[in-house]
Formats: C-alpha cells, sequence, structure tokens
C-alpha cells in the first residue's frame, strides 16, 4: 500500500502558522510522525498561505531536512511546481493534474523533467464526473496522453475522485466501478489512488467511513491513498485488505 | 443486511452442557442478546451432541419461546431438518445443502414444504472448490435446480465456501470473485451469504481480518452472513458498507 501523508498542509492552522513564522518544527515533527507510521510519501500543500514558489521550496527543504520520504507536491500552480521539483531530493509524485488538454500540456513535461510520478485526475474542465464512464474516459485520457509522454503506467496514479457520502450517496459506487475499470486499462495496471478524507466530510462517524470506503476501493484494485497515517486503525484496516487481496504475504505479525 | 446469529451452537461448550442437562437459559439469553444486536435470522446448530430430531426441536422450540426472530436450521441430516420445520414458528433458513445432486433430491423438497429459505453450498461431492469458475459453476448449477423446485431466488442464500486467510491465503480473491458473479445469475439476484469466521482460523487478529473480509464482500454483493452478530465493530463496518452499496440512506445515526 502506498501511503501519501496527509497532514503537511496549510489547511491546518499548525502548519498555516509554521509556514508563516517559518518555524520548521512543526513541519519537522509532522514529517517524522507520518513517516513512522508508514507514509510512502509527505504530502507538501501551500494551500492560499503564499504564491511564491520560494514558500513551497522551503516547506519541502524543511521536510526532507528531518526525513527522506520522497515528496508529493500538492500544488496546481505550474510556477510552483516548476521551482519544487528542482529541491526534491528523490524523484516527487506531483499532485495533481486533470485530464484536460491544456492542463496535461503544462503538467506531463515537468513530470518527465523531474523523473516521478503524477496523479490524475478523472475529470476535466467540465467539472467533477457524475458516472463511473465519465471517469474511466477522462482517466483513460490522462494516462494515454501520459504516455505519449513517456511516461510509464507505474508512474501515474490515476484518482477516481471520491465525493462525499453524506451529500452524493450515489457516487460512492460510480467511484468504486471506475476504479475496478481502471485496472484494466493496462497490463501492468496503473496505480488507484484517492483523496479518501473527502468521502466522510460532514458526517459523524468519519474514521469508520474512511476505513470502510478505503477497504471497499483496495478490493477494486486501489493501491495508494492520500489519508491520515497516524488513523492506525485506517492502516491496518487497508493492510488487511492487502493480505486478502493476496499482494502481502500473511505473517501473524502483519499489523 | 441479513445477520444470521451463529452462537446457538454446541460447539460452544454452554450450549452443549445446556442442550444436554436441557437447561433452556443459556440458549434464551443468546437468542435475546443476538436480536437486540440485530440477527436476522438465529442459528441452531445441534452438533455431534445427539442425533435425535427431538433435541433440534427442543433447541427451536426454547428459543421461541423466548423471542420471535426467525430460525436458520444448521443440519445436514435429512431427518433431522424434516422434524425441525414442523416446530418453526416462521419460514426457517435451511443451513445448508450442496450443489450435489443427490443432496439436492433431498433438501430442496424440504425447503418447499416449509415455504423457508435455504443456503446452497457452491460445492459438491468433489469437495472444496478450488477456483472462482468452480464455485460460480456449483452455485448457478444449485439456484437453477432450486429454481426448478419453484424456490424463487429471494429465498436462495449461495454461499462461495469462505477458506481461512492463513493457510489458503490465495482462496480470498477467488472467493471475492465468485460473489460478484453470483450476483449476475438472475435479476433480482440471490442472496449471498458466507460463514464468516473460518476466515479468520487460526490468525492473531481474528475480528479486524473478520471484518475486513465481510466488508470486501460486501462490496462483491453479499448482502448476508452467519457470525458473531455480537461483535459491534464488525456489525457497524457491514452497516457502513451497505451505506456506501448505496443500499440503505445515510442518516448522521445510521448505526
Amino acid at each position: 500500500m502506498i501511503f501519501v501523508g496527509e497532514r503537511i498542509n496549510t489547511g491546518f492552522k499548525d502548519i498555516k502558522q509554521a509556514v508563516m513564522d517559518k518555524d520548521p518544527k512543526p513541519l519537522q515533527r509532522w514529517a517524522r510522525d507520518q513517516t513512522a507510521a508508514g507514509a510512502t510519501y509527505l504530502d507538501v500543500n501551500l494551500g492560499a498561505v503564499s504564491t511564491k514558489p520560494e514558500d513551497m521550496c522551503w516547506m519541502i527543504e524543511t521536510v526532507q531536512a528531518a526525513v527522506d520520504t520522497p515528496i508529493s507536491i500538492d500544488s496546481n500552480k505550474p510556477a510552483i511546481l516548476a521551482e519544487a521539483i528542482k529541491v526534491c531530493n528523490k524523484p516527487p509524485l506531483i499532485n495533481s493534474s486533470t485530464a484536460s488538454q491544456e492542463k496535461m500540456d503544462v503538467f506531463l513535461p515537468i513530470v518527465v523533467e523531474c523523473g516521478g510520478s503524477v496523479i490524475g485526475l478523472s475529470m476535466d474542465d467540465a467539472g467533477a464526473p457524475k458516472s463511473a464512464d465519465m471517469r474511466v474516459e477522462k482517466a483513460g485520457m490522462f494516462l494515454a496522453t501520459a504516455m505519449e509522454h513517456g511516461i510509464t503506467p507505474d508512474r501515474v496514479f490515476l484518482d477516481p475522485i471520491v465525493m462525499p457520502l453524506k451529500f452524493m450517496q450515489d457516487q460512492a459506487k460510480e467511484i468504486l466501478e471506475a476504479a475496478r475499470q481502471f485496472l484494466l486499462f493496462s497490463d501492468p495496471a496503473p496505480h488507484i489512488i484517492c483523496g479518501l478524507s473527502n468521502v466522510s466530510n460532514g458526517t459523524t462517524h468519519k474514521k469508520l467511513i474512511n476505513r470502510i470506503f478505503l477497504t471497499m476501493l483496495i478490493n477494486n484494485g486501489a493501491d495508494a491513498a492520500i489519508c491520515d497515517v497516524m488513523d492506525t486503525d485506517l492502516v491496518h484496516a487497508a493492510l488487511t485488505a492487502e493480505l486478502v487481496m493476496n499482494r502481502e504475504i500473511y505473517a501473524d505479525s502483519y499489523i
């Protein structure tokens, strides 16, 4: 399972304050804690705090001074991405591009330049997808275009776009069905990822819903999630689901 | 979700002793507790304690004196079943028949006679199935034969035969794939059930493995399980999975 730790994001107050104060400690504590909890990548998101590439570069360099976990650069701004990739010690995960031609024309060359991986959202400028079919069409477009740029499927993470269960309950099945079809695009298949926390938005049982939805998504082929890696129950659920899928060999001590 | 409470079984010491002593209290306590926990059926299993139909009838009548939850008659002995159906106050679930012609010839008329439902195992005299294809073949045979007897798919519970993850890890994916194909047999589809606890046999994290496997099986179409309904985390996992499948309408108070 590929876990992308979601916590180094200025959407959280402590990170926002730390970026404004250029205080490395909160970022480095979350970097260490998430790495210890099993994060494969650390997502780094500057959010609306600044539009300056050097602020994103400061965040990445601060994290890298504490751990050697690869970075997921969470930005939709080409100017920021272009600078951020230069300071990454390891090939980063670019988070993310839509499947619109305009976006792919800009983002995919950046992925090629840094030798990293990329999250492709199954949507374009027309907005959020409503059906499994629409997701499959957009994700297929993204994967094909990435491959034309020489980016192999093992460097592509397709995202079926998770919607809140509470407000768009009928979308959950569409998302699961889309993931199952993404698996068929290529052999070996691309990675399948989701921004998990959105599924439980506004609900009273967030952690339960997160781990049940991730379990079902793994059953349909997902091998990655941007999520709260500090949620031990979530991590255990995902590891168990991978055992059931026969992706890891059973041992009594598997968690 | 259809939960079949597994606890009134002489495989458990307290039930074995109670049946030998004809002490109604342990059976009635488990009948009430499992019903309160959400059991749709109460499985009643005489096991090897006795071969007398009247002992099974005593168990059923004892349970029915405490609760009005329908009974799942857990026996592969036609002589016991033939008497047991006569004392059931509500149409029972017959647990179970294999797909061998000889077994179906005996069991299906009993199901017709009592107007109940039946669990059809996806195996025949050749023994436990090794692949999804084999399970689909046997389950399809069972459903077709049941329908020839006038038993509609809503009274048929197909069981893909759950194997222990620890000892037969590659079987889990086969079981899940079989369930997904069972869904396609008819419209409306038959029920899909499993004897859940077997999946975690011999493991160190039984409850975790039970609930993750059940979640994945629900994702593939299962709507029933013979399980420990007193395991609150398991019940919550199943109810959440049903929300994701859009089978129940979301409410903040859904568990």
